[in-house]
């Protein structure tokens, strides 16, 4: 029987604990291959580099686990990974675990999300995977307790073509942990709140502060709300951004 | 009558035709506010800079015309826009031209669109042009003579709050050019194909090439087709990734 293959990535980059984790959880189910960014790539969403070359360097290598840095974005490192590093397609893609959330309109600045979904072009089941927090150390317990159980529902009845997971977790103990929840992408925009701040040159800059703004706050199928209760949030994912009802009333325009 | 205020903005950065091209096809519509990266931002899809800051300079002001540079990418540049530079919302936000297509999947690695989008979400309507070419000389004609009908179009009737218009242009001439055709975004993926460089340290490198993959070839009503057929495709989009039609089968996963 065909040993599984199964990609990991992220988007905080190959030295962070949330990949770490990732990793340990995944062992048990076939040869690793890791190829994750050399840096932090946060917010980098579905970037990908088309006017500099990309590279990558192996930096671990034992039966079953293969780690490599590469010079990119996250969507480099799937595309890299599927062009020139693994021997074939993968048998399923896991990214992250990330740093802070990925749920509602955060979905679309993600990384971590663009590396999943770009996986699930090719036909791969992918899984992106999140804790609500951006603490560096966070704890990843009920993950790893909880995580294994999606992952085998995925390699069994896998995902369809184009279609990824987005897997977000709230902060709890297992105890007060309610389960996972199927929900939508909560419609919502960010808030943006600038902070003032003055560079080497004496030029004012700008960090980009700000929280989510969630429109339906009473929708308790959502992702923003599932967390709020404690449910770890599983949002089907397809990057089609075509807005189907509105095609009707646009031929209705008569261009 | 309070006057109209339009942003623009596009990911080729302030110095590329297609901006210059999009400036004077919007100036009849109102007083312009163009807030363009400093750099050229192709593939930046919808990042954002998150841990670096961002800032601007102004280039140009005159009584219908304001020009900033910002150092970031496309959604960078709407966000600051909206933070900092506007005296207020503006009626109408204008990305691109976009020197290269966003039709298809590449629309999800599109800063032009990016910028699109995220004016989207806080109820700007919203139009990303691109053409079908790379030539950084263009010809704009059939879109300085037929774009100004579906700016036109959009200022009458408005777009639903988070929706734009994602808007490709064939080459061709305006005799040979067939108008308007509403479409979906095509289902397909990017084929890679990596052409192998060295850096000046001797380490080996890839520059990514590649070409779309058509999933739907024989689909009249998508983006990908109408283009071939010298109609310029116009898809509403909304960033909604949830695959509602996978919500019911994943509950009976049992998670």
């Amino acid at each position: 029987m065909k040993e599984r293959l199964i990609l990991i990535s992220n988007d905080d980059g190959i030295a962070s604990k949330g990949i770490d984790t990732l990793i340990r959880i995944a062992q048990p189910y076939g040869k690793l291959v890791v190829v994750a960014p050399v840096n932090a790539q946060s917010g980098k969403s579905h970037s990908v580099s088309l006017t500099t070359p990309i590279r990558y360097e192996i930096r671990h290598s034992s039966k079953n686990l293969e780690k490599y840095v590469l010079y990119g974005t996250p969507v480099d490192c799937v595309k890299g990974a599927l062009t020139k590093i693994l021997p074939r397609k993968p048998d399923l893609m896991l990214s992250g675990i990330n740093h802070g959330s990925n749920s509602a309109i955060s979905v679309v600045y993600s990384g971590t999300m663009g590396a999943a979904i770009e996986a699930s072009f090719y036909g791969i089941p992918s899984i992106g995977l999140s804790i609500i927090t951006h603490d560096a150390d966070a704890d990843f317990e009920t993950i790893e307790k909880t995580a294994p159980a999606l992952i085998e529902k995925v390699l069994e009845h896998g995902l369809p073509n184009q279609v990824s997971l987005n897997v977000n977790y709230p902060v709890t103990t297992p105890q007060e942990f309610k389960g996972f929840k199927i929900c939508t992408q909560t419609k919502s925009y960010w808030y943006e709140d600038f902070e003032e701040t003055t560079d080497r040159f004496g030029n004012i800059a700008y960090y980009q502060r700000g929280h989510i703004i969630n429109m339906e706050p009473d929708n308790p199928d959502c992702d923003e709300n599932a967390l709020a209760e404690n449910y770890a949030a599983i949002v089907p994912v397809r990057a089609d951004f075509t807005e189907y009802k509105l095609i009707n009333e646009l031929k209705n325009w008569n261009l």
